[in-house]
């Protein structure tokens, strides 16, 4: 048996054991009671799924001053940061549970028989339901939102499907404790045990997605553990749909008249929104494209200010320490690649730490190298010479979960053209703001074509849902052997009748 | 250049060359040529392409005779029911009209900018956008319905996807035929050059799937077919979506009532549907679960008697033809199973022809090979005993895109049982019906865990079209920059603003 061990970063050395890696025997229970719980979760119904995920919220929030203190001992992401990111989860919960008593997730469609061009119809009453168990990967630099109490466990949760959580060994003692209050508040909740489960360890998550009785997969991570999951989810017999939010380079243009506007504003709010939680998020502007002359100046003058008056950070783990100092080097030494700026060196040595960097490079020959992301407190900026030089830069990128345009006041010519170059190539697109901090709500959306993401939906936003959710036709069903929800009369939730979408008192 | 040549199923014979294979250059051409269209078949607009999608229906249908003829020449599928195919094709695409002009596709959904407990809330506005280009494979046994023009091409062009479609073997001069008649109606209805392409042969299908320029990828085949193009899928640096519908056993219990009643009909009726279309139906019901006793009898005689009479029919292809023969020898082989019936021998021999099978086995020693899928006219009966017996055997049965229960009049325990053992397993859950013949519809699905599909949606019903689709948020967008869908005072669909779902008018 090996340990899992919690580390803080702020110095680098292991402060404790918090658990054996899981055995695969360990796994195996925790899937087959996964399974086991299945239907009770599911027979719970809306309303008692709104009230567990109600509860999961209360619970935590009640540990707040114990979550944030252990999450920031393990993580150096800072008390406010945390408070902030344990209120986001808590609301996360609740919002599904809004998704619940709302019922338009459950795509409740009712065709009545009748005569059609094809011939005679029966009737036909469909909606989703759970796809059963759900494997979900924690995130290294989202300890809570994007982790064990996360919104792929939330949705996954709300839509029926027991969840078994692969805790990532950045933050394996906060994980333990919120898993635990976890399981206690769904016990109270009349939630089936089984429900929840938490594995530790990397062979016990290859163990989790093997599983037969796992159905779904939902990942955030890197590129290379992506694949090495879709690897092995190929592998079985029966290939699971795999959810995974993966890498991002969230490129910025601001517009000429943009930089000649807020100059100033801009390039000081670009480099808070680099170095934001040390440069850790998905939504990290990796890339900032500005205009030659003397309007970029001023905003790259400000980008270069902001970046010498950055503090060293602290980095999640040494693994992404050590890849950010070297990659950021090597970036600094490409051709036609400087180094413009960077932040202060830290007082003392010793943890992850990691200076912040500002790259420089012309559009007509930047290196391919500086459109991959780099994670931590790096960011490029790029000057470009017109509109064509813009759209060939913009080519290069890889797609985003974000794309960002900083445009003059009621300009629209050059925006419109970045837009139509950017949408295809991003799974949000933003004017006149910065790409980090992704609310939750019904619009939201957090993904993008490949690497972004692999798949339509993710993890933010209410339509996570659906990932968990396959649809079931009932054909010719008595009454009384139909779900509620697709009942002759029921009119508590959205449904669509006969091609027709009526409301509830519609 | 290898020839594609199109064979009589009738005489085994080859009639003539339809084309030549489409090279690698070709293909990436085709595959070119869409990703170019892509914009503009976008730009065209609801409307636009809901009228493009009738003039498809129309002129497929103005050419009906020449099609039906070539079709039945290739398939011997038969006149009647290809006929049938077409008005369905025809019925596919005008259905996806009317799914445009409805508009829910989009999920629009608008969150206005707001105060919530995780602070200042952005202005987000969603909708969801095509994915780009698709490439489809032609499945063997509709050479309309779900090929060329099938439900993957009229779902994806619906989307605004420009579509390149990839013709089967069994029936490359229909593939040919409509294609033309396809690709003319559509360049009259405004759509790009680029927005249909059509290759023929193996290797142009394994191009197709791997090129850069294709975003997504419908297919209706084999288990083994669909994991070989899973696997160029997961080689590509940027996987894609692959939706496809696989193998179905689509099992069927005749509850001990429902056979008191009325068991000469459903033994009648089941063969009818194990031997429709040559018993080459994704839904042809593979398994049939029979009480033991007198009521049971009824069923199993009827089922023999109608086996007995059901002609020798013509199978798709030598292939098809080869594997159901040995199949259904090997299984009649198998220890506790026996051979209970088998139809007319043919009168004369020549081309693919097969001889429809009933084959019989007890429930308590039904061996594994029963529960596959074997494509053609064969089935077995399986004799339970008890409610235990019927359920252990259900056990057994792997996920299909349809489970059938033959219930007696109000009858609902065992029903009730019998569905929460299957439903798990099906896409589609019927009752007193027989699962051959899928309405196109807005409640309709045809799907299932793993190997019926892969995936939550497939190619038939409205929801076929969200495969092609992905969402996009605009945050805080100027509103001329917005999609018209998305704008302040647009209330031509149904929408989702802050959270509560609007349709239009109200």
């Amino acid at each position: 048996m090996t340990d899992v061990v919690s580390t803080d970063p702020r110095t680098g050395r292991a402060v404790e054991v918090v658990a054996a890696e899981t055995s695969p025997r360990e796994v195996a229970a925790l899937c087959e009671a996964a399974l086991a719980a299945a239907p009770a979760l599911e027979d719970m119904g809306r309303e008692r799924r709104a009230a567990l995920l109600e509860t999961l919220a209360d619970a935590l929030e009640a540990r707040r001053e114990d979550v944030v203190a252990i999450a920031d001992r393990e993580t150096a992401l800072g008390a406010g940061r945390l408070n902030g990111e344990l209120t986001r989860t808590g609301y996360q919960l609740r919002l599904f549970a809004q998704v619940l008593r709302e019922g338009s997730y459950l795509e409740a469609t009712i065709d009545h028989a009748g005569e059609t061009p094809m011939g005679p119809r029966p009737d036909l009453r469909r909606l989703l339901v759970p796809i059963g168990p759900v494997a979900v990967f924690g995130a290294s630099n989202f300890p809570l939102a994007f982790s064990v109490p996360g919104g792929d466990t939330a949705s996954a949760l709300a839509a029926g499907c027991p969840v078994v959580v692969k805790a990532h060994g950045a933050h394996p003692a906060t994980s333990q404790l919120v898993f635990d209050v976890m399981v206690e508040a769904a016990r109270g909740s009349g939630a089936p045990e089984g429900a929840l489960g938490l594995v530790h360890g990397l062979q016990a998550g290859a163990d989790l997605v093997s599983h037969p009785a796992v159905r779904a997969v939902g990942f955030t991570g890197s590129v290379g553990g992506g694949k090495a999951l879709l690897r092995l989810i190929e592998q079985r017999p029966d290939p699971v749909p795999f959810f995974g939010e993966l890498s991002s380079l969230n490129p910025v243009v601001v517009t000429p008249a943009a930089a000649a506007e807020r100059g100033e504003e801009i390039g000081r709010g670009t480099v808070a929104s680099f170095t934001l939680g040390a440069g850790q998020f998905c939504t990290k502007p990796g890339l900032v494209l500005v205009p030659s002359g003397a309007a970029g100046d001023v905003v790259v003058e400000a980008m270069a200010a902001a970046t010498r008056e950055a503090p060293a950070q602290v980095l999640l783990t040494a693994g992404i320490a050590e890849s950010f100092g070297r990659t950021s080097s090597e970036l600094a030494q490409l051709p036609g690649v400087s180094e413009l700026a960077r932040g202060a060196e830290p007082e003392q040595r010793g943890g992850f730490t990691a200076v912040p960097v500002l790259l420089s490079a012309r559009a007509s020959s930047m290196p391919v190298e500086l459109t991959e992301e780099c994670f931590g407190p790096v960011s490029a900026v790029v000057r470009y010479d017109g509109e064509e030089e813009l759209l060939a830069a913009l080519a290069q990128a890889p797609s985003s979960l974000t794309a960002t345009v900083q445009r003059g006041a009621g300009e629209t010519d050059l925006p419109g053209a970045v837009v139509r170059a950017l949408r295809p190539l991003a799974g949000r697109v933003l004017f006149d703001a910065y790409p980090t901090g992704v609310a939750v709500s019904w619009a939201q959306h957090h993904g993008g074509p490949w690497p972004s993401t692999n798949s339509q939906h993710t993890s933010v936003g209410t339509s996570a849902i659906r990932r968990f959710l396959r649809p079931v036709v009932f054909q010719g069903a008595p009454q009384e052997l139909l779900p509620a929800e697709l009942t002759d009369g029921f009119t508590g939730i959205p449904r669509r009748v006969d091609g027709v979408l009526r409301t509830p008192g519609a």
